[in-house]
């Protein structure tokens, strides 16, 4: 069988600006090519397709992630396809791959098998540079921080109160916690600092959720990096930083294209982390895609109790985006992993599993249809191992949830595995019209915004905090900042605090541990949990086995 | 007077895959574009060029640097022009902008005036993301040593004797000296550990060395990243991290192609220090424009003393590139300094001063006339305020050491202003072989190598070094590193390694202060004087002016 790598090194690709002009009607000019199979669209491009209307909106979903894994990547790229197929003008919207996972756990971010996005290698390498001009201007933000402190401080900044790390793009544990500042007067004051992998960085969710160039830099100036002895808040507006900060990302925030392999448009753009921030691609490439096209699927990070709430109540309520529908993607392997059974023993049939797992996905869908006001359709991204008797208990059991279930074999078949999904879609959309809303209004308080969070979507009975976290909490309330989204951290496994609490559990209790602002993402982080915002390697990174071979092909990437 | 940025945001640049076409004949399917203006040339399209004949190659060097300016790569760029001009095929090979110095003190890379690389903002920010990938390469290989002793160490790394720092495209002293690994357990090991900057990285002078994919991934593999207890090397290649290293660097090696104000080629690939590395361009790069056209024209870091020396003696060396001829810069205002005037008194006529200072630029013709054995031509940058008078005596001065000397103004007129260069430059090749030599063979000792070099060239009676430095070179030289050159990290402003000694001293002691192995990069680095590998930025740095007006547009790069 070929590996995820030969597949798409055997892709015949098209030009890109070929595939532009023919699929998108989008002239060379506007272009900026990056290589012969990537490129760049023109923000004055953009801008002028404002009158044009919007394509339908199909946001791809998933059940409670497990470590058997479920596809929703590849489910995006599937049914991308499969949408181009029964002949409907369909793009796709997708996060950049981090270099962290690359080089850490295997682990693509470019689809599976044959439905993939490609050029594979470069997708998950360096690709057009976004994420390192994000690294750079962020690391500008931070020595300008400390060089103001070194040459006298004006700002009166409290040393122990800086609110901005550094970044890398790598998996780097030994860089959580460390010391800056060592060796002397000529290298500025001693202080405790830590890096964060790119992906965590706020200006990757600003990047994300910034409509233009102008909102970009606004928002970067209203970075919040420091406070005064007296608490008072530090701005990146104040260090004069925003403007060249703006400059480093101005050439990234032109909006990614490349393809799948059966050669239909692909978006990808900005990766915000799921946890800390929004977890979407950016508004910029889903609006551009949106005026391209007539359908656009796109997806949001870990399961629809984060993805996609923040995907609805932080991207969708930004920036006027509305979904017409939601793909909910589940495996049988990681249902019955929902039910109990063991991750070894995945490939036997379990129906008792199977039907106590059942429960995850029901709460997911529920959530979609009741919360979110969306018409749902379950996509099962089917295994060899799956048994006929498993998925007929599968749509047995969610029959009377007005959610159609659809087997997809994109990941063997590519788009054509998935053209019932696609009708399904289609149809669907044609059908139900979407009752779209959000989970709570922009003027709840934010801890009633938590809280309507908690209970409806995650079945919890109450959210708790200290009273250290409730002041702060009620201090950033009464700042002015109630009326921002709040933008929820926690395990991605359960919709519980507790990652091991598989299934639909109830009853718990969700407690805040941490308030982080973001002024220029503009929503309030509350962080539930344990969070890492800079993985490290495990024991054998897949670095050892990534290289290249005589021929200077790269192998080993997947 | 327009600024550097208004000039280059007003040329008339041609597509690159246009110029590739007519000025060296690339077929558009060997170039990987980036934007229409930047280009990258395969690999493969190189080696397919092997056979050709090579065109003449030109070293643009300079006097001893002063605050006053002398303009080395200006007068490569006019120079580059000004050969088109005259009806020759040339092309320019110049090393790639930091960021630090962009948004630390204003002053480009990418000449000025009208003698400029364009497009210059892209140049001087990203470019085709070659830093960037330098940077993830180095850090990659920081991140597999301290998850390695963090996961069991069984190389027995030595945390007191790790070799290798890590790095990052900014001006940050809060980084040079910190401590990693804190906060416990799950964060690895407290150690001792700093940044760089990524221009200072091994990493860089490889990638500038190196003549394949293959010779880069090897000489990466020989990096020694630190030592054990009993102090045996432990090299990037016992950890398996060179293969994923070439990898992020597969695309970088490609030259990167762009074009001058007057639309001529100019190749501009790799930055190392100038200092601690050998400050040259890469090797392909120059192999690739030597294959590609009849001239080519290319600079040095620093005065001829560290540049041209490192050029001729670690890159010429290591790659077979014979240079036919060098142009020494020079202006009458950097003279004067030399010869005891004052910065501010620069622009008032001063023979005294300048016939003293004169005696800068003679040790630096007769190093390059009779050390390197290459016909040399003096190329005064002229200034407004330069007198006849005073270029009269420079001449008067000169007239004995077969050097001519040529007037320039293609700062304010482009090419044409430097029409008398170049057809200087070509009649001196014609009518001059060169007979072209190393300052020291490869069999010396590094000993006699360092002494070579500061007895010929920098006018030093003798080589010092502490008994601890004396061992650690007699160690590297027992150890089979002797063979190596030497890389000389000294002041740039003196022949001597005192700062302040300006003009031609002699008789000096040059104390080596610091040995340290380039292994990957094939040299010696031996530090005399205080060597800077991560600046600062100053009180106002320039990025607090860089920015983007209502139109989208850079202002404020310089």
């Amino acid at each position: 069988m070929s590996t995820d790598i030969e597949i798409a090194q055997q892709a015949n690709m098209q030009r890109i600006t070929q595939l532009a002009k023919e699929k998108l009607g989008i002239d060379d000019e506007y272009l900026e090519p990056y290589g012969h199979y990537k490129a760049k669209i023109s923000l004055d491009y953009i801008e002028s397709l404002a009158d044009r209307p919007d394509g339908k909106l199909i946001l791809v979903t998933a059940i409670s992630p497990t470590p058997a894994g479920e596809g929703k990547t590849t489910t995006t790229v599937g049914l991308g396809d499969a949408l181009n197929l029964i002949g409907k003008k369909a793009s796709i919207c997708l996060r950049e791959p981090s270099l962290g996972p690359v080089f850490g756990m295997k682990g693509g971010a470019a689809g599976g098998g044959h439905a993939q996005v490609v050029p594979m290698e470069d997708i998950n390498l360096h690709f057009t540079g976004d994420f390192g001009a994000i690294g750079l201007a962020h690391n500008l933000l931070s020595a300008m921080i400390d060089n103001h402190i070194h040459h006298g401080n004006e700002l009166g900044f409290d040393i122990r109160r800086i609110a901005w790390k550094r970044v890398v793009d790598m998996n780097d544990r030994a860089l959580r916690d460390i010391v800056v500042g060592l060796g002397g007067v000529g290298n500025g004051f001693p202080r405790q600092d830590g890096f964060d992998i790119v992906v965590a960085s706020e200006i990757m969710a600003i990047f994300c959720l910034a409509t233009s160039i102008k909102d970009l830099k606004e928002r970067l100036g209203k970075i919040v990096v420091g406070y005064t002895r007296e608490q008072k808040p530090i701005l990146a507006a104040d260090l004069h930083a925003h403007g060249a900060m703006a400059v480093l990302l101005k050439n990234a925030l032109q909006p990614n294209l490349v393809q799948t392999l059966e050669n239909n448009p692909a978006f990808i753009h900005g990766g915000p982390f799921a946890n800390i921030a929004h977890g979407c691609n950016s508004v910029l490439a889903t609006k551009t895609a949106l005026k391209l096209s007539d359908y656009v699927v796109t997806e949001a990070g870990f399961g629809a109790d984060l993805g996609a709430e923040k995907f609805v109540d932080i991207k969708c309520r930004k920036s006027g985006l509305r979904p017409q529908a939601a793909v909910i993607v589940a495996t049988i392997r990681a249902l019955k992993y929902h039910g109990g059974a063991d991750l070894k023993e995945l490939n036997t049939e379990n129906l008792a599993a199977l039907a106590d797992g059942i429960a995850n996905l029901e709460r997911h869908v529920n959530n979609i249809r009741n919360h979110f006001g969306l018409p749902c359709i379950v996509a099962i991204n089917h295994f060899t191992f799956d048994t006929d008797a498993e998925i007929d208990l599968l749509k047995k059991k969610l029959a009377h949830h007005e959610a159609p279930v659809v087997v997809c074999r994109h990941w063997a078949e590519g788009g054509k595995g998935a053209v019932d999904l696609a009708r399904t879609v289609v149809d669907l959309i044609d059908k139900t019209p979407s009752d779209f809303r959000f989970v709570y209004e922009d003027d709840a308080t934010l801890w009633d915004k938590v809280t309507a969070i908690a209970k409806k979507l995650y079945g919890a009975s109450e959210v708790t905090a200290d009273l250290k976290i409730r002041n702060q909490i009620k201090k950033l309330q009464d700042a002015g900042y109630g009326h921002y989204p709040v933008c929820i951290a926690k395990t991605q496994y359960s919709f519980s605090t507790d990652q091991k609490l598989r299934g639909a559990p109830s009853g718990h209790e969700i407690n805040i541990r941490e308030v982080r602002l973001a002024a220029g993402a503009e929503f309030i982080v509350l962080v539930c949990g344990d969070v890492m915002t800079m993985p490290g390697l495990p024991k054998v990174p897949s670095a050892v086995k990534i290289d290249l071979d005589e021929q200077g092909k790269v192998v080993g990437l997947f």
